[in-house]
């Protein structure tokens, strides 16, 4: 594209030539019947039921511009996504996405939310199908995933039974530790201010948990402590995380946590939007994946090494 | 639900409480194996591929709460959605919707919202599956539709083929009708304003037309002429509509047209978001569709009596 388009406005260019430009060249997947272009796209689910789930980002209260570039958000928004797909136990196979943004945003601005979001659909190995774009006062990101449970059944947070180990797959805190990073001005620790900008789902794992026999499990959007205390309450157990489990997790951030004088427990323990993994398993823990804790009996409650976690309890919508 | 908790605002309330509460006492479908509460929800997918489509509905671009209460803009949201799909010549099986508020929007607000979206849902004989709750500076509304093409083959805009009957199903201008009337502060003509604020869409009749053998079918979102020029370019036909088969559109809004001094030509040939159902037959027009022209050799093009029509084009985003 020439830089001349992609310096122009939306208003300019307009909602059809934009959508065009967005759409050319990206090459579909192999489930996709029908891509962008109709009223509706057209996916293929071998598996005869469907998995969908949607999620909204808005700017200025999930990213900031001065922070993020739009690359970053497109990837961010479809990784969440994906992360809910593969919590069910289920493989992704595409994406549609609604966007919002102001009239007078350059075309180059959008150019660049949209390659985020392929390539990171490219990692989840989907595409994205279809989409509305419309304007708005403020940049609005809400993408919308469908998986297929390749003949399995859906993980949920309710199968959860008491004796099962409690395991994850992925990072814990490392968003949280680049928040705080981001929030308090420090330009080092790339990586982890990286990865508040990025999250990275351990993609495939879904399906690896659920073929392993996982009886509930659930992504770590909101926070480890306030995730499991769902499944917890779905399923009527207890959970027991093993703080000596953890601990690894608390030591690779605590030269940042140092730098920002905050305590890491509560990255590990309350730091959502890494988006990693946490299943329970009553027999055999897959490869890759790491056991934190165990299951109890009732009542539904989430402690660590027996007793309640009294710090932050994780991210809330208007909270 | 006691009127202190519906005048509550979503900050009082929290993400997590007002979820709980739109979502209780809802009626799933049959076609439903998991509904809302877990990271996605999982619905049927008979066919064995599955339609998708996503719209979004942004507060003083698409609709505004002195003309429409939130109740009204519920349905409209999951209407236009639901049309997208009866275009594919599909079934809806379920919707998702990602909804941002700001912080200080009261909790009965968003129950009129659901109200309205679940009302629409269950006329096209479908339900929410799941969602999205954040906290926005305007209200934003993002539906995703899903359906089933029941084994047919998908209804897209590139079938049409000279010799083809073009059909319509539904309303044409109405909506537009009313909003010049809303512009214009014309309290009279209800019934008119009424549908500027919740389109009919002829539910059901997407299926019937792809039954009845449509070659190209789409949704009057953007006007007539405008989603037909997409099947003209598609498809590499002309289109030739007939005034006099239109004329009874016409006569049906001259007295609002009068009243606020407008040519209801232009409402009812550019007049978006009736979501009628347009298509093109080669052989036989179903019960309930009314013929309006027919489908030429190339060049893409769409005319009246066999002329371009110079008014107004239709709806664009950014325009």
């Amino acid at each position: 594209m020439s830089d001349d388009a992609a310096s122009a406005t939306l208003a300019e260019v307009g909602e059809f030539g934009v959508i065009d430009r967005l759409v050319a060249g990206r090459r579909q997947g192999p489930g996709v019947v029908l891509g962008p272009g109709d009223d509706a796209a057209v996916l293929t689910a071998p598996d005869g039921r469907v998995v969908v789930t949607t999620d909204m980002l808005v700017e200025g209260r999930h990213f900031r511009f001065d922070w993020a570039g739009p690359y970053d958000v497109g990837r961010k928004a479809i990784a969440q996504n994906a992360a809910d797909i593969e919590a069910m136990g289920a493989s992704v196979t595409g994406f549609v996405v609604a966007l919002g943004a102001p009239s007078n945003t350059r075309v180059g601005q959008l150019d660049a939310l949209a390659d985020g979001m392929w390539d990171e659909a490219q990692r989840v190995g989907a595409g994205i199908v279809g989409g509305d774009l419309v304007a708005s006062p403020q940049w609005v990101v809400s993408v919308t995933a469908l998986g297929d449970l390749c003949g399995g059944e859906p993980v949920t947070r309710a199968g959860a039974t008491a004796g099962s180990v409690i395991a994850v797959c992925g990072e814990l805190g490392l968003s949280a530790a680049g928040y705080a990073l981001w929030q308090n001005g420090i330009d080092e620790f790339e990586p982890l201010r990286r990865r508040h900008l990025v999250p990275e789902p351990p993609y495939g794992q879904g399906i690896v948990a659920a073929a392993a026999g996982a009886g509930a499990m659930t992504d770590v959007s909101d926070g480890l402590i306030a995730d499991l205390r769902h499944i917890a309450q779905c399923s009527a157990v207890g959970i027991d995380l093993a703080s000596a489990a953890l601990a690894p997790d608390r030591d690779a951030l605590a030269e940042a946590a140092a730098a920002v004088v905050a305590d890491p427990w509560s990255w590990v323990l309350a730091g959502g939007e890494d988006h990693a993994l946490v299943a329970t398993f009553p027999a055999g823990v897959p490869d890759g994946w790491r056991a934190i804790g165990v299951v109890l009996d009732g009542p539904a409650r989430v402690l660590i090494d027996g007793d309640e976690w009294e710090g932050y309890q994780g991210w809330q919508s208007f909270g």
